[in-house]
């Protein structure tokens, strides 16, 4: 195993200021567990970020949300980074991503109706559906962790059956498998949304993490769905991307097709905004480009560091670095416990003391064998988390 | 007019400083209008919430909410405030009253099924039933601005009828009246709910902000509405009281006997509660009660200051001091301009460029010829406000 000496933005919180945090990721289990699951990253906040809301809050600027502040703050950084023209006067704040895709979902579809999903995917994708009495729909991803345009074909079928409406819920990238679908496989997504008169909503919340490159070394584009799809609705938030899961607000942005069905957005949605949410997340978008891009480069570290970990400690583990965001989708069936029935993410809280989220969470067939690991950690933790997991499935 | 000279914790911002603000309440209007409407003070925060906001912040500690430390704050401040024992244990948090509401409502009642309301009352609570798919459905207040049980008794057997379920939204203390429901109220209201079998759910937001006093001067106690009605769920939070709007969160707190009830929540629900919110709130409720003591004295000096002024600028004005909450519902329809069918609100913004909320907003009858003015301002602004008032309406 090659030497990895470089420290990261991942590197400037030590473990102990780490475990004082009062957040999920810290909380819920013993401290003789590593923490290494959920999306929250182990590092500081932009400095920006915490200036801005800390101003507000000092000068009792805690009321009640107004103005397009963050869509424009979305539109500047999409145009930057994305070369997207962020329609900002029909953008509609949401609380979240989760709650937005929800609204959404109401916009274009009736209760009962189908929410095609690709399993494995963020699980509350299904949670969220249900408690919306929609029905979801299973078109899961190719063995090639892609979207299989067959199974799509087919789910989109199935959901329309009896001239039902019906919607497409895309994870772009794709949690947990951090694949960043291309512009061909949009417009094919389109074509297929188009005969069968789906609507699709895309969750963009990890548009801001592409870490790949193409075989010239440039960075792979982030191509918004909308941008292919006209019809489609995006959501977009910095929180994940600057971690701010701790002040939700997200952005719904619709395709120049989908503008009259945003506007039916009741205004009563815009109550559950959070002032301060948005503050943050207008500042993050606004003034942080250089915190995100290291993020980015620590990321593409961690992911080269954990390829050598995996190659040294665990060797029948199946991985390879993803596009974007900053999951590892680690396929464990190879190895001879999980072959004997053993559910990985068990074995490594339990032995291991070492807590991933377990694959069958994100699909109880597609995530079998499977776990998911956080990537955004220092290269201590990573190291010792490999360490952990490999001791565990001996 | 007797002179006040006295200041309270409504004087420290000048007002400069407040239109420096970029909520709702001081970005709607031009700056020529003075905004008395929306449900934000013109204070400072208490220092211990900057604190605790800004050190997690600079911490990193940003992810998701986790853990009972909402929940056990507001427990300390009931006891202390109310002498309730908060059931901790069943708490369940949620991203803010509005949504906790419905979540409630969902778990009480089905699509279609009524809900009843106390017009005039809070805009959102008829907004937030119809887009939750459920019937609002009017019990109005009675003429003294109190709960009228025949009104109820007729609304609860209607919206039972034929064998649905049904329930009532309580808003206790009662915006826009600042009613503060008596223990006797309260039982009467518990003996028809169990009668007709109708779910109370109380929004319970502006309890920790009782203004009244009895005959002797002892403040007039805040009854818990479970305390009374055992089968009630209430919604807490301390984003009225400590001018949180911009970091939502709420804890809905069941009775002893809709404990069951509550515990069928999704688990999903605590997915869009903010972080930073329950920790704002929580080191409110917890550090912050000298604050709120101060407010208090602020909205007595106030309510006396507002009376003097109506009856030197206003005289046709009907308005006494609530028992509880930092508005005044006040009656203007004995006003010539009133009487010959014009909007008060209407004149007051575009006459005298004071922004009041209007009156039918609440209740189009029941509200109509009033306007909701916000008392947690400085003296220098209400006694403007009312000048421009009385201007706009000669
Ligand atoms: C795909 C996806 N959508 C949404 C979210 C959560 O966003 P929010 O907290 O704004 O609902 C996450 C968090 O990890 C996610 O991965
Ligand atoms: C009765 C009542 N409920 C709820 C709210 C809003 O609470 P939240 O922002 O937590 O939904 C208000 C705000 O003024 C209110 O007056």
């Amino acid at each position: 195993m090659e030497a990895r000496t470089e420290t990261t933005i991942f590197d400037a919180v030590p473990l102990d200021a780490l475990r004082r945090r009062t957040s999920q990721k810290w909380r819920r289990y013993p401290p003789d567990v590593l923490p290494m699951y959920v999306a929250e990253m182990d590092v500081l906040q932009p400095e920006a970020v915490v200036r801005a809301v800390s101003d507000a809050l000092r000068a009792g600027d805690t009321g009640y949300v107004f103005g397009p502040g963050y869509a424009q703050a979305l539109a500047g950084f999409a145009a930057d980074r994305y070369g997207w023209d962020v329609p900002v006067a029909d953008c509609r704040l949401v609380p979240d991503v989760m709650l937005g895709v929800v609204e959404v979902l109401r916009l274009v579809t009736g209760p009962g109706d189908a929410v095609v999903v690709n399993p494995p995917v963020y699980p509350p994708f299904v949670q969220f559906v249900e408690h919306a009495d929609r029905r979801p729909l299973a078109a899961p991803l190719g063995p090639d962790g892609r979207l299989d345009v067959d199974a799509l074909d087919a789910a989109f079928a199935a959901a329309t059956s009896g001239g039902r409406r019906a919607a497409y819920l895309l994870c772009h990238p794709h949690n947990p498998t951090g694949t960043l679908h291309t512009a061909a496989e949009l417009a094919a997504v389109g074509e297929l949304a188009g005969r069968h008169g789906v609507r699709v909503v895309a969750d963009e919340i990890h548009a801001p993490l592409v870490t790949g490159t193409d075989d010239t070394g440039a960075p792979l584009p982030f191509v918004p769905t909308t941008t292919v799809i006209p019809s489609a609705i995006a959501l977009h938030s910095a929180s994940k991307a600057f971690h701010l899961a701790a002040l939700k607000a997200a952005v719904a942005v619709p395709g120049p097709e989908a503008r009259a069905d945003l506007a039916r957005l009741p205004e009563i949605v815009l109550h559950g905004v959070s002032h301060l949410g948005a503050v943050a997340h207008a500042t993050a978008l606004r003034e942080c480009g250089d915190w995100l891009d290291a993020v980015l480069d620590g990321l593409r570290h961690n992911q080269r560091l954990l390829a050598d970990l995996l190659t040294a400690h665990l060797p029948e583990a199946r991985w390879s670095p993803p596009d974007a965001t900053y999951f590892a989708w680690i396929d464990l069936r190879d190895l001879p416990a999980v072959r004997a029935g053993a559910d990985p993410a068990r074995l490594l809280l339990d032995v291991g003391r070492v807590a991933v989220n377990p694959g069958p969470t994100f699909g109880a067939h597609e995530g079998a064998g499977f776990v998911r690991l956080n990537l955004a950690a220092s290269t201590a933790t990573l190291t010792d988390g490999v360490r952990r997991a490999a001791a565990a499935l001996r």
